[in-house]
């Protein structure tokens, strides 16, 4: 696989989830990268991931979406102990805006 | 509403739906830009259509978001005659690999 291939996840046939994160950082991001790094290798081990896809622009305006088998393994890493510290402080610090979205897949393609 | 809220989509209470569409530009992007801004203007009008998030960096990945009320509002602008000639130039000629997830939204939340 090449380096622009493994930037689009490459998941299962639907049905599975993707939780569509969409955000604004603050100015001040001190932290943020490495809090972010880290979260990216510990949702990767957690039950139930699928893969990830994540975009920032030079406005701090960034898309990511992780895939999932289900809600319930969602719920689990939203809960994980290490993952709802980096939370709070992404609301405290690191977070102008940011929305939340839970979602069901229930279609898919690629191209090519 | 300020500058940054606005690249953020205002989107109703769930269930509606997600089509997040991943991808990766090739390096000659002739007529992109003006294709997708007309794209962009298009949808805004198109039966259902509930919001738009898109964001690409500079190594040519994008993520966009766009949010309709149902799938048959989203089947409905996949058909739409300008928009097939523009996905067929876009597999002709800008996208080097993309993906395009329909999905349906079950729950959100915003910040702040």
């Amino acid at each position: 696989m090449n380096q622009v291939a493994s930037r689009l996840a490459n998941t299962p046939p639907p049905p599975y989830y993707a939780v569509i994160f969409t955000n604004q950082l603050c100015d001040d991001c001190d932290g943020y990268a490495t809090t972010a790094d880290r979260m990216v290798q510990l949702a990767a081990k957690a039950p139930g991931y699928l893969g990830y896809e994540s975009v920032h622009d030079d406005e701090g305006v960034g898309i990511t979406v992780s895939y999932w088998q289900n809600s319930e393994t969602i719920e689990a890493w939203k809960n994980n102990a290490e993952h709802m510290e980096a939370q709070r402080l992404g609301r405290d610090k690191w977070y102008r805006a940011f929305s939340v979205r839970i979602a069901k897949v229930e279609r898919a393609s690629q191209f090519p």
